[in-house]
């Protein structure tokens, strides 16, 4: 087998990475060691930066989504006394959409599948080769348990934090950053229609809440929990109860419904650098992790494959170097200010620490709810910065 | 002896609130326990916001102040690689004035001296009364040996952070804040021409540095030190050195000098609240201290003052309660934005934490450099926000 860029990890990076470089007559083969069904299944992040929409729709893959899909003017941002909201069009000029990950790779799935690059699904022991050379390539095994040689130009590693990927680049060196936060998140999907128009993060004495949302007649609310805590430890009832103390606001009412998913899930921030080792290149989640506080995880990744595209595809039709050889620092400026904004936002809305961080956390909520400068500083960097 | 308002503490906040008092026909009693020549000396803080110097210059302060002051339109954020201006003007139409307070302190007790209201240095064993009734007094001794009852209407609490008003205060109840960073400022005045027109604010992997000046004729310089680190560690070459380090960049030279003083001061936030008890009025550092980082302490009390000064006319004058029982709220709120802001820009300048952390901090940096919003969010902060 022999393609221009192997792509290992079929999430959202990989696969659009594949069509980016299919839309501009880049051969591409993406390896998934997942079954289709798991990989549609996974429940991610829920809000699309500007760029990541007119990205997707750039593709031909924006039609479920603009028909589905919520288009998001602002947030609310709540503490005891203050339910605040900011206005992103008014601010920033710019809106962000609502519209699961999962859905994202659905779409992505069924275009790949649709005339597109090859897509192996439950492939395993991928073994990318020979990076530091010319022509790379990746041993892996099919899901009929045949083994193979995938011959590259490139390698893209867009498989995840745990995948095998980034140790490769790092056994040639390089830095990593981590913060692991003292909270976790606990999240529910339930079948009840939104309590509200935009999403609502709440800072409250008890913890951080949000309620964010699905579609119409699906809700996704968190509740800040201990990072030592279980889901068995919290009812639906004792969920429900939470949220509504947390996200009380005179006048409004949280309406409840059948839970029909609960998880934990811990708060992390990550980066490793650089994000290459010859012709081995990292991007999404393989590279860096943030929070789910200000949801840059997908959006980071669209950033990445973005800028990564544009390089791969002039370095194989035009053989110039400069753009693969800019590519880490260039996606690492981005990493950075995403993962400071996440960092930052998780900062100001979650209970941690001692009374002086609370207030410290008050004092940023109510500059933002009082500064234009403050509310823009924020709603440019949640609604995505230009690529680039 | 009678007045209206007793005034414990001869600093800013205490001659600034008696001279207010005046202006609008209150009469007062100033109480300091060091002497005059002591008080002058003090070397504190250099930078006024711009409400500070407009509130000097309408109390007939301003003539020494805008003849030997500086008036600055920027700094200069700095980290390696970059030196960047920021333009006050063009941010957010105000500017600061480079003024010691050591001179405001001059004019003040020169102001106060000409025909003033009562001003007594060296007095000691001062101790306020009866605070939660409407004949409050002071108990005191002056210079002379001779005790006296200070019988007043009200009681202004400006004797600092080790002062006797905030204890009593605080025995009625309330709650105190407090945050100790783990380093230090070892502080210069050099006799030496600045080499700089605007301030340097500078981040740097060994620590913050900072170049202010007190004249054309006279710099003011910083660098980060350890808790634990004392001036005999520092020689003056190890000190120039340092610095020339910490705040390289091409094209620019540090002119060394004779160095006329050297100390060590800690950073530390503290906010107390409520910042009365019955008539006992606290303002300035009797209720709250913030790191010298953005210069808000002197500013922070000129603010209290304004605020207590207009409440106490409308007390004494008018019999109306609504402004002193909104005192400590309105007060604090301000307190709670600049102790804040100072955090900040404490977190942002210096080296601490881990490598996360000094990531963190330099992109921050980076976003206050390329960005309107967080630069003006920076400059409006800095420059003063509106009192009341």
């Amino acid at each position: 087998m022999r393609t221009q860029v192997g792509i290992i990890g079929g999430g959202p990076a990989g696969l659009l990475l594949s069509r980016m470089l299919a839309a501009q007559g880049v051969d591409s083969v993406v390896l998934e060691n997942r079954s289709r069904s798991y990989v549609e299944a996974r429940v991610r992040a829920g809000i699309l930066e500007q760029h990541s929409v007119q990205t997707l729709t750039d593709l031909g893959l924006g039609e479920r989504l603009h028909r589905e899909g919520m288009e998001h003017h602002g947030i609310h941002l709540q503490f005891p006394g203050t339910k605040h909201h900011l206005d992103f069009p008014a601010l920033c000029g710019r809106t962000v959409w609502i519209y699961g990950q999962t859905e994202v790779v659905k779409d992505l799935v069924a275009a790949q599948l649709d005339g597109g690059p090859p897509l192996l699904f439950e492939v395993t022991d991928v073994q990318p080769e020979d990076v530091d050379g010319d022509s790379p390539r990746i041993r892996f095994t099919d899901s009929d348990g045949v083994p193979h040689v995938l011959e590259c130009d490139v390698i893209a590693g867009t498989d995840g934090f745990h995948g095998v990927s980034r140790p490769i680049v790092a056994q040639a060196g390089g830095r990593t950053w981590e913060r692991t936060y003292p909270f976790s998140w606990l999240g529910i999907l339930a079948d009840v229609a939104p309590s509200t128009d935009d999403l609502v993060y709440a800072w409250h004495p008890d913890g951080f809440a949000m309620h964010s949302m699905r579609s119409p007649s699906v809700s996704r609310l968190y509740v800040q929990v201990d990072n030592d805590d279980s889901v068995d430890n919290w009812s639906d009832d004792r969920i429900w109860e939470a949220l509504a103390t947390r996200m009380a606001h005179p006048g409004w009412e949280l309406r409840t419904g059948p839970i029909s998913q609960k998880s934990i899930t811990p708060m992390r921030s990550f980066v490793s650098a650089p994000m290459r080792r010859g012709r081995l290149f990292l991007a999404g989640d393989a590279a860096h992790i943030v929070p789910p506080t200000g949801a840059k995880g997908l959006n980071l990744a669209v950033a990445d494959v973005t800028v990564l595209a544009t390089a791969l595809v002039r370095l194989l039709q035009e053989k110039e170097t400069d753009l693969v050889d800019a590519y880490s620092d260039t996606a690492l400026a981005r990493v950075w200010r995403c993962t400071h904004f996440s960092w930052w936002m998780t900062s100001m809305l979650h209970r941690s620490g001692d009374d002086f961080d609370a207030e410290l956390a008050l004092s940023q909520l109510r500059r933002v709810c009082t500064s234009e400068a403050a509310a823009r500083e924020l709603a440019e960097n949640y609604t995505g910065l230009p690529i680039g």
